[in-house]
């Protein structure tokens, strides 16, 4: 009887625990992190925008010279799959194509057999809801566009690993990076948003077109606010009156704190309040989620 | 019965064939590129410069917060058996070191076990031995220092794999990099070199400190060769008398096209000749090399 709690994976078109989901370690999608990726997430045994999560994902692979034989109703099909095989009501849902393995000797991309992957594991908090997010600046660069498109969702993760160590040692909990001019970009799976005098501000280039950055900027319209694409300095940030992140991995989350500097008296605000409350109402909604058929 | 013949493998304390070896999909070395690596040849059946790519493997773990419960003398050996266990006079080994799974629910690396893998497949050329390179400069950038340090040896090879398909396009075998400058950084995998009035000029900054580059620069020297370290703009290498790509995957490999520019009248040059077979001749000297007990 195999136990499938911890989560299932779809590999070598089986469905296997998460707990036996490996990848040869020769594909190059491990030896040069020559991979794409998206993650849904699942609330209440529904997909939250999974068509959106899909078109991204096969743009992506369009992007990298990369396809997979399956279409978006079969794609969509293995994904309920694993979710279904968890049989978690809450999960963190992602979906890979790496390179695959090059003929044998060969150093040509070309020669690679794409692979796809797929697995469903408990939801994934960045902070756990009940907490704000102390933030630190790092002064590390994000890879920049002219090395990598961040708008293909990749692996290239190293800058984010040493900012969240350096936002370890300087006491924080996680940290974004900057450009080359010093502008705030991204974090490890989150966009950034500040908020003063009501006016929302988030970075425009140079970071991955979150799809919970995209649902905030319809909600913000929504409601009435004004949303600023622009450069934000980090001086700006740390004088921000309310500050939040966005994620697949925890939706809205408030930023209480940046550097050395407590935002909002290190509560949440009531702009970043009411986007969190009408984010999470969405989740019902047939128009943004769909139902799994466990 | 097991069969080696295209490899072998240390993973999990065992040696397995190359074909069985595998990773978890969970691990961050998968999922966020957190990982570094080495790559040392055996050739004529000899571990080429094995201490100069242990210590790099050692500094690169050093620098990223990583360890692995092996001291050098042991690491010697795990290799060896997986050259051993393949059989192979001459081969690729690689030594890899990644984050390891965090625990459940958690986004935090210091609540990773670090994993370790090794494995020996059939030595790998960059390019045929008896063709000289077609090199492409890609207007792409390599990802900058101020991103991902790259003397850290680690697999963020998007932008290397991009230059790759750019090359192709343009009719060449593979590309070097440029900086935000439009300075010349490196290839995927190896270093460049160019000649002109048999001063010898390679990109000082920015790149991996390669173990073939470091012989070159040795060689150099003894065959009383001048080197700059300095910036090489791409119009200097297309007019190089003579170029080359330092790997060690095939050692001192021959450009001898640079976009539509042939150089040296497409023939390997004269001092390219002298460093080529003054470093293989290094591989049977017992200060360079350590004989594998087969």
């Amino acid at each position: 009887m195999k136990h499938y709690t911890n989560g299932a994976a779809f590999i070598d078109q089986e469905i296997v625990p998460i707990s036996e989901a490996k990848i040869s370690i020769l594909d190059w999608g491990f030896l040069h992190s020559d991979a794409t990726y998206d993650v849904v997430h699942v609330w209440r045994g529904r997909f939250f925008r999974l068509n959106d999560h899909m078109e991204r994902f096969y743009s992506s692979m369009e992007k990298l010279n990369m396809a997979i034989p399956y279409t978006r109703k079969e794609l969509h099909s293995i994904l309920s799959s694993c979710v279904k095989a968890s049989g978690l009501r809450e999960a963190y849902v992602e979906m890979i194509t790496t390179r695959g393995l090059p003929e044998p000797g060969s150093r040509d991309p070309r020669t690679c057999t794409n692979q796809f992957f797929a697995f469903a594991i408990p939801f994934i908090w960045i902070t756990k809801p009940q907490n704000g997010l102390h933030l630190i600046v790092s002064e590390r660069q994000r890879i920049p566009a002219e090395s990598v498109d961040p708008v293909i969702k990749n692996y290239h993760w190293l800058d984010f690993v040493m900012g969240q160590f350096e936002a370890f040692e300087r006491g924080g909990e996680t940290a974004v990076l900057i450009d080359s001019q010093g502008n705030i970009k991204e974090g490890p799976g989150f966009n950034i948003f500040s908020i003063k005098d009501s006016v929302l501000k988030t970075p425009a280039k140079g970071v991955l077109q979150g799809i919970t950055r995209k649902t905030v900027l319809e909600l913000a319209t929504e409601n009435g606010f004004t949303v600023i694409h622009g450069n934000l300095k980090p001086e700006e940030a740390r004088s921000s009156d309310e500050a939040f992140a966005t994620s697949t991995a925890g939706g809205i989350i408030p930023i209480t704190k940046i550097d050395d500097q407590i935002i909002n008296g290190g509560i949440i605000g009531p702009i970043t309040k009411t986007l969190h409350d009408s984010y999470w109402k969405l989740h019902d909604e047939p128009k943004y989620s769909a139902a799994i058929n466990y």
